[in-house]
């Protein structure tokens, strides 16, 4: 039986001590404030029991993983229908490009692309009834945690210089793929991508993922086997923007990574992981966060392949 | 128990009945002519133990399908210097797109596109004393039989038709990334995918992806754990052309599909499995070989995510 | 000597009575109600002399033609500096396209594409006291006509339907080529747009372009005549979005067309021509505006090359 | 009246001692071998009149500027049936790209961009017995000159590295638009941009361009008036890879440059001019020979605009 304390101890001090040459994001300045050196993991087994080392219990913005959460509920909400607006295949491009939405007529190439999660985010406006409340609560529920909150400086930062995403989906409504005022719309997005969790958070959030859409803590299917099976796919071909072929390649995990630091990945039936350190790599993965992972496969001698 | 003979029946049944709109592949005269009611199905488990249906023995041109043969051949001789000429990402492109060969330097996304393929080929040119027949052998050596040999007149039809191809390798080589003569680069190439083996054959010569780089029959390490599992990531990414996240997301298993109409694919630890069917849908892919596996990943609820 | 009322009254009757398969603009709801009808033409020589028939005292919907008054102004005001932010190369694709903005790092390939415009429209707001008043001015001076003004109902029609601008403005925004807020440049930008003038008008107007740069009434130099060669050498190669060398191959005059229909073009030193007619084909040009345009040049047997 | 013979003799005297920061063409050694520091001049103008200085006697390769001389042939041969198979207008890209070919389905934007200049040598080949002899004396006749000729070693140089045209024309042949053998081609392409010619014998041939396709010293019309306007636009919107706005914008002058170091022009009416001076700015064009040009316009006060 894996001993995974000792491997994420072991993992931990090996990395911890090597050269980090990647860089805090600093495209909005309150993402730039955060401390470089943070570094935590967290693993959770199915049932529950929970192994972690460093700074796994301190919050961070968890950004990007947030569009995983986001494209689960709406796919909860409306089925296959949700793949009308949004594709699902990688974009082989950077995370922000408008060349492929122009070449394929305002149709994003998957939901954890900014474009994708915009018409995601646009989805869950139509269908929500207090959206942003909603949204959180749905998190809440999945880490089981209420305390779970929006970051409302990251909030005013991202409006402050969201002039990309402002571009992605006023390009979009061009097409006709926004319904909602696209203020509206923004906002909301902004919103899900300044969630703050911890690693632990995020670990049990993820859980869903590798326990065929259950959540472990009350039973409640969240969504159907065959649903977490496509959402697993997705993270597995387009989790990490133009990096996704390296991180399956090397790790072989469904994943979702962050701006802010944060990586959370799942091994099917047996369990999620999540690791935080700010420093990113060009392709905006944290780079701690990519090693940890490619030796937790290495070194449990697990991994889907 | 998983009874697999009784599932590929189930589906075999099921998809033969069905309509098919797809059509064969027509840009070579000799790929043509094939009739297009063929279909056959084998999986493969761990222990050599075979399911198969239909024509499961009558031999294709396994076309693409090489490319993982051929990927796999050089990664055992150079290690992971195959990656300093070609990529680990999903393209985002039809397979023969030059786009993305101008935009990044002539280093092609990966071995599964043709760009990738024919660097690929280059260096195997480079390594082999023998070329096309060291390459023929090591195909035989995997499938067990050595009776598997060239179409010839595929060879013929394709240097006849191939100027998309002849066009890749001379912008390749006008980056600097083809070290050997287009013509010979491209008569291998040619060679290398017009090999013709049963969905029988093809099955026992995957076996080796899910069965740890092992080759069952001899106990012969072909690759290691950790090369195959890169193996097995790149199929899941990249195996299908620009519909590789559709196939991770209906299917979740690593493949590799071909213009002739085979379809490989593997579950890690379990089995291989080959469907044979020649219509192709839009994007290159058979439509019945899709169809099932998405049945087989339903049907035995097992998949690996 | 050429006779030119009777050359144009000539190619009007011939347009007149040809089949016109060209659309409306219908981007706009405001625009689309236009009569289809409407064709007018005037030329006016290097003495004030004009030539005129048909609709060529009805004012219309200006639109893209605008775009030479406002570089030309900014020219004007910044010199040589507006190249900085703006370049002088056809774009090779549609008038809208973001493809080149992003492999050009948000610096248009000219004044005359949208992008450009915009680019154009933010630094006159920089350098302006008043903005849209003074532009009015600037245009209704070039006229001789102080009646000339914005169509507000155009305007309005802008902003409701500007996603595509709004899309081009923010990510320009975002690579740091738009200073002042982006709402305020739009509205400048739609307001230009908007302007409403005659063919009488405009050709009047255009005659600078032909005169070395010489307000003819007044005699004041309003740029000088390196730069109207600057203006017309632009008009000659990014005049017409992706028909510009169609337009600079069949007509050979530098020129602009609008999607309200009008089209003006310079022969420089001997006249400048306005032709205005709804109907535009697939690229956005009028239709009879291009036909009126060629036959001028081959019967007056007269033109740049 | 302008003293050409001053102007000239002052802009060689000005230019000759200014920094000249380019770097000769080295994609192919034999042009490579060239004295970087040659420097020629030669204006004819409509009467015959030679004005020269420098190096003008010299021959140098001709490379690119043969491209207006095959396009003319082709005009004058098939008529307007040459533009189904290739277009007239600017590319916006890079001379050999094939980024804009495959969203074009292989039709080139222009025949002075390579993919256009294979196209037509294809239809020369069609439509000529002896399409290297043929094509050489339509040159020899242009410049009144029979002992221009090929230089082999150049031919030879351009078959060793023409690895990005080959890709180009097999490119297109995969969609139809070659009709003969690849190498035949390209073996022709090779040939035509080979050809070596003195400023002063490539002035006389360019001077059809200049008086409505005659040729002063015969009289004969080798394209009628309409196909010279043609051409002219056609330099005046392509003749410089991307750099035509820019060429168009500072010199005013339809044209076409080589990156031999040449660069032809016309005024249409007045002269025609040659530049040659081997240092290329990072653009493909002579950097001494913009220079000149430019000046040219400026000193002479005339310009098409």
């Amino acid at each position: 039986m894996v001993n995974y304390q000792e491997i994420l101890q072991d993992i931990y001090t090996e990395i911890a001590s090597s050269e980090n040459e990647g860089k805090i994001a600093s495209y909005i300045p309150e993402l730039a404030k955060i401390d470089a050196n943070k570094f935590g993991i967290c693993l959770t087994n199915l049932v529950g029991r929970e192994y972690h080392v460093g700074d796994s219990d301190e919050r961070f913005s968890i950004q990007s993983i947030s569009k995983v959460f986001a494209a689960s509920l709406a796919f909860s909400i409306l089925g296959d229908k949700i793949w009308e607006r949004v594709g699902v295949e990688p974009s082989g491009t950077k995370f922000n490009s408008l060349i492929q939405l122009e070449l394929e007529n305002g149709i994003p190439r998957n939901p954890f692309i900014n474009a994708g999660a915009i018409v995601v985010a646009d989805m869950l406006i139509t269908h929500l009834k207090h959206p942003k409340n909603d949204y959180l609560e749905f998190v809440q529920k999945l880490a089981g945690e209420n305390s779970i909150n929006f970051d409302f400086s990251v909030v005013d930062s991202e409006k402050d210089y969201g002039y990309r995403n402002a571009a992605l989906i006023n390009f979009m409504k061009s097409y006709g793929n926004i319904e909602n005022d696209v203020d509206e719309v923004l906002d909301f997005y902004f919103h899900s991508c300044s969630i703050e969790m911890s690693c632990r958070e995020l670990s049990r959030a993820f859980l869903i993922y590798a326990n065929h859409g259950i959540l472990a803590s009350t039973g409640e299917k969240v969504l159907d086997k065959s649903q977490i099976k496509r959402m697993n796919a997705l993270m597995q071909t387009c989790g990490f923007y133009d990096e996704a072929g390296e991180f399956s390649f090397k790790v072989g995990l469904p994943g979702k990574s962050g701006v802010g630091g944060g990586i959370a990945a799942v091994f099917p039936k047996e369990y999620s992981v999540v690791v935080w350190s700010p420093k990113l790599n060009k392709k905006g993965n944290s780079v701690y966060g990519l090693k940890t992972l490619e030796l937790l496969t290495t070194k449990s001698g697990l991994s889907i392949f």
